[in-house]
């Protein structure tokens, strides 16, 4: 035994710094050691099965012809509009040759033979196939056995034989993974399987099923699952909880290719094959992936106001170009805000059969990571001290809901679940958001997955108001509870009404519930300010003002003494212009009258907000923040009031002529007045409508101040029904303007 | 008013795919619109403080000099080690410079002034400052008064005044920001706040205390404390529960810099400043950051056998330089396999102060996202189908554990948390794991956050054998219960030895509770196995074997026959080289015996396994899988055995000699004998030592068959105690190879 000494190399340590290599990059990694074959997670892949798997080895002059047993000459996937399975599956809408049926629903095929079927004899089977490297246990081979007693996962019968065809009903189970299946049938031999060969006519897609009772997504409410499943076209609430504005939408989840990107989206994301059955899960993975953080994901968010080097948010009229530009280019698509990632989530939801649609939350609290709180701060002579307030309540905010049980909840958390997929900046790591039940919500058990307790907090925030000491501390002087989450709307179904859903999340303000709710969520870790403040008896009232862009207007406040002594008031009145996220933008006016007010009396203060004031410093949506604070001499109460003004936008008046039957040529115009004085430049307008009119736009270098345009453009209707034209005009100086025309075509 | 046709430009409908800009790139985004300014999210940058901050304007000649007030000359931290805030704080231990305390507990700080302090006349506040834009309502400015009737959120008392000196003792809240603070002393005048300037030196560190009561990672025993705090050593358990190896690790979480590399991990991963207080939600981020995975973490993951361009996972011996190599190169490190990462992690939790441990669960479930089942396939006669079993079962697998309330969860789901930074490669966007409650684990409560469910089939998990029809389906023919999760171990507090915590994760097998808990998960979603299967009279038995690396051996499998009647078994005999994931690697033995067993009696075969079969195939951590399958003849019975064994490597012998005491150099000496008759190449040996010595290695390109090496290195200690030496061997051939020295140094 000797002792080596073999050129021993003591060097200072840093091993772990890997030297180049040979190409001066890192190896790529393997699953080598890790897993014993890669994991599948794409729908667009798929395995061949052998045409011909034997069971015995051939004999030294191979396989006997098999010519007794049954030869597959053709089957019929009976996918066209008209017959059976797409009326009875509710897809005949879907643009797409395939065949597209719900799962928990029985469907047809019809099997060709080259002879008549012999029940004592021949056994077949038909086999869907989906994903990479398919496995019986994985759910991802699937034989069916309508032939006999072999038992099979999914429910297979023969309901008509007539000469050598052979229709067999197929009823994937209720809880099957969802996406494009390839479709064979097997013929059982002693000597082997003989098979269909690999044909994408064969293909077909398998989606949630709110109609089947088993189903997860069940939703039994026929009217509820014409709207937030078939309906195409939507409406998004905005503006102001006591100003609604409203912009409608073109889900357009039936159109050509959109079922296919959703099932990209997936693909891309990397999600196993095996979890796309499971709405909760698909449901999360999209709120990650469409938006465009961590996973390049669809969307990129932009609330900067320069939209340059893409699509302005409040620009686009649907969500299918968005799609597709995304399944093509494979990059995400330029930009979005939320009501934009809530409107592309929502045509996600509904092409694939889950329950869905978009909510709109006035005064969200964002941001705040579950923190009850949303903190105003101001000098100790009551005004608003802007640098060092840095929390902003959104004027309104959009989010999804998905309807659906909860298998991994306690019992009473199904039903509607809030999802998100607007990117919460600066929450960390939260790219994604929901499933949270709302049932949840509303009781305070944000102990629940997925987010509960983020969602809790935009609907429940406080708003709490604080002086600033010389030395730095802050003391809290009023509360106001009940100015976020003050209103949450979504379109009513089978109506173009809205409806008011604010008690599916809340208890009634004041109420002993609501009360209760509160304290259980702070159990749950929720901070709440619990300050005791001096009583308070002077209020200030701001009103419910509807303007019009470019108009000048009267901003009245009143203050109302409860006292029975005179009050005297050192008020400052702020008005300032905010993007829809709450955040300032720049400060347009600023008065700070001292106002008194005689015992038990009130008092009212008119400003005049002049338009040339406003009009250069506009953004955006075009929305003016005034705050009111004062502080109450006599007392040092703190009296404050906030109203977000949305100006109205000119109209885009948008109608249609000619035609009203399918395939007749009919015209829509799209006219537009500029009511400035200044001229409008790079101007966009954009037009589109579900069956009869593909995204278009068209775009104008100028429009001088006082001029009129017309577009029109000729089209051709595709289908029956009632439809609708939606169009914008985008521009820097003037967002949010739309316009619709709906009219029926008659077969 | 004119009607404007100006320019307009009708277009195929791409405009989302955006145009390139000036430079060809998209602008980067801002947040502009969004929020009004940069969240906090990084601990190293931090916001200068003014050094004088007007409360009026100054007169024409300036302000007054403000002789009258007091004016500070110097502060003293208080920050050596003998003194009383690291000795009370045990921060003594820490590398560092700068003064080291835990929030809930008071440490004192010295004011010098420029005369006495006069209690009725003078104020002056501490202030400390967190991150950039502090803010005195997110808890990133706190100032505290210690000279009068202000209220401060942290307690501030004059603990001592002498001379000009006072001595300030400052008790952080115990929820307060885990991180580096800055402090000041600022004096009030009637003109303004004079200030200390910015100064490193007075920085402060404020760690989680689990020494108080208030915090919520509080451990109320002394011993545990010790061990998951201080303990900078750790045993990490490997091989197989019945043959069971450990490895020795320097966690080294007061080592220079660590502490400043944990906080660069919390900035690098762009956590909110806000968050840091939260130990569920620093962990939460922690196991997403130890990985490299979607964030460009500390670690990457390789189980592949090729590490040519780092270090193999076998070859670290502690915690310190991957940590550091991180924190400089600002780049993830290569490579690391479970214990690698629950080890770092393990550093990061103890050095900010949250107790933590690393546990083992032997037979890990792994990658099957909440589905308790383990899917083993056999061909209809019993053998192993291996193309088909996809699913593998970790030998081993490591994560965490950590202590603290969970007051986002219902009440009794504090105490141990699972977390676990290895990614989860194939589920879905799992690339952080917990924290979960154990509770929660034990008793089925699957349905709280976070991965509770994840964790619970990782120790819950059926195996079930099923046989492949020749029709494709496959039939459940076997579920074993019992084999993952078969034992779960950490070290015991304050000795060498392990500790057996499997009760913690799960009641004792066949008990009430147990079905109890699996019912519940199953409820929550979890799918098992419940077939009814024929009863069984034949068991297959394979005893426990400890065998050293490069031995011949006998494999005996016993087959007991319960039944009155004759059984023969058809077997099948497969012994094949895995990872430590259970892949499986290659088979180097297969035997198929049939054999008889008389009416209650029992037979034994043995099989002989040489050496020469299985060395030249050996993987990573030399790992040896025997499957034993059959089909009882005349019952159609399937009975199935499995068993690792994990090759005992030969010994790294580590010894030390001279000194004894601290600053007296001492010689350590690493000795090793290829044990094989073959030669191994580059072969890297590494040792290191808490507090006595830095992580060195030394390279030997060869090392021949049968020959010794001494390899001897000079150190220093530099401080007393009980300490160990710790050293691994490297090659490609051979992995796992350990070895280490216990002993005490003098002061």
């Amino acid at each position: 035994m000797s002792t080596t000494e073999a050129a021993p190399t003591t060097a200072p340590l840093t091993p772990s710094t890997p030297p180049p290599g040979p190409t001066g990059t890192r190896p790529k990694l393997t699953n080598r050691g890790r897993s014993s074959g890669p994991v599948a997670s794409s729908n667009s892949d798929a395995t061949e099965i052998p045409e011909f798997e034997p069971f015995v080895a051939p004999g030294p002059r191979g396989f006997p012809p098999l010519t007794e047993f049954l030869d597959i000459m053709d089957v019929d996937m009976m996918r066209k509009k008209e017959e059976v399975n797409k009326q009875q599956h509710r897809s005949s809408y879907y643009n797409s040759e395939h065949l597209i049926v719900r799962r928990g629903q029985e469907f047809q095929v019809e099997i060709l033979f080259n002879r008549p079927y012999k029940p004592s004899k021949d056994q077949f089977a038909v086999e869907f196939v989906i994903g990479p490297s398919p496995e019986y246990n994985k759910g991802t081979y699937i034989p069916v056995f309508p032939t006999g007693n072999r038992q099979s996962s999914w429910l297979g019968r023969i309901t008509n034989t007539s000469g050598n065809t052979v229709t067999v009903g197929i009823t994937p189970n209720a809880d099957c993974i969802v996406g494009k299946y390839l479709l064979y049938v097997a013929v059982m031999t002693p000597f082997g399987i003989r098979r269909t060969r690999k044909d994408d006519n064969r293909s077909l897609y398998i989606l949630f099923n709110p109609w089947a009772a088993a189903d997860a997504v069940f939703l039994d409410d026929e009217t509820e699952r014409q709207e937030c499943v078939m309906n195409e076209i939507g409406i998004i609430y905005h503006g102001a909880f006591d100003d609604i504005a409203e912009r409608d939408w073109n889900y357009g989840q039936f159109n050509y290719g959109i079922l296919d990107a959703c099932l990209y989206i997936m693909d891309k994301s990397g999600m196993l094959i095996t979890n796309r059955g499971d709405p909760v899960k698909v449901a999360r993975q999209a709120s990650a992936m469409l938006n465009s953080r961590d996973d390049e994901g669809v969307l990129v968010g932009n609330w900067s106001g320069d939209y340059t080097y893409g699509v302005a948010p409040t620009s686009w009229t649907g969500s299918t170009d968005i799609l597709l530009t995304y399944a093509s280019s494979k990059m995400p698509v330029c930009y979005a805000q939320c009501w934009v990632y809530a409107a592309v989530f929502n045509t996600f939801l509904r092409c694939l059969g889950i329950p869905s649609r978009v909510v709109t939350n006035y005064y969200s609290a964002h941001d705040n990571d579950g923190n009850l709180k949303t903190d105003i701060i101001l000098f100790d002579n009551g005004r608003i001290d802007r640098d060092r307030t840095k929390d902003s309540i959104w004027n309104y905010h959009c989010w999804n809901e998905c309807f659906m049980t909860r298998p991994d909840l306690p019992a009473g958390f199904g039903g509607w679940q809030a999802v998100d997929a607007t990117p919460q900046e600066t929450s960390d790591g939260m790219y994604r958001c929901g499933p949270a039940s709302v049932q949840a919500i509303k009781h305070g058990q944000t102990c629940f997955p997925f987010d509960a307790a983020f969602v809790f907090a935009e609907v429940n925030s406080d708003v709490v108001f604080y002086t600033r000491n010389k030395d730095g501390t802050l003391q809290t002087v009023k509360v106001n509870p009940n100015h976020v989450g003050r209103m949450i709307l979504t379109k009513a179904p089978g109506s173009m009404e809205r409806r008011d859903i604010t008690e599916q999340y809340k208890f009634p303000e004041g109420s002993v519930e609501e009360r209760t709710v509160l304290e259980k969520a702070e159990q749950y870790g929720c901070q709440r300010e619990t300050s005791d403040l001096p009583p308070a008896d002077v209020d200030l009232v701001l009103p419910t003002m509807e303007v019009q862009v470019g108009d000048d207007f009267e901003l009245t406040l009143e203050l109302i003494n409860h006292s029975d002594q005179r009050r005297v008031v050192d008020a400052y009145v702020s008005g300032t212009v905010v993007y829809y996220t709450g955040v300032t933008s720049s400060e347009f006016l600023f008065r700070d009258p001292t106002l008194t007010i005689g015992p038990n009396k009130s008092v009212q203060e008119v400003i005049v907000v002049e338009s040339r004031n406003y009009m250069r410093k506009l953004v955006e949506q075009a929305n003016l923040h005034f705050m009111v604070t004062g502080k109450v001499k006599e007392t040092g109460q703190i009296v404050s009031a906030m109203k977000v003004v949305t100006l109205h936008n000119p109209q885009l008046t948008t109608t249609v002529s000619g035609g009203g039957r399918v395939n007749e040529e009919m015209m829509a115009s799209v006219e537009f007045t500029n009511p400035f004085t200044f001229s409008l430049e790079e101007v966009y307008i954009r037009m589109e409508g579900p069956g009869v009119m593909p995204p278009k736009f068209k775009y104008y270098s100028l429009i001088p101040g006082g001029s009129s345009l017309v577009w029109s453009e000729f089209f051709i209707p595709q289908r029956a029904g009632v439809t609708r034209l939606i169009s914008t005009l985008d521009c820097r100086a003037l967002r949010q303007v739309h316009g619709q025309a709906t009219f029926t075509i008659k077969p």
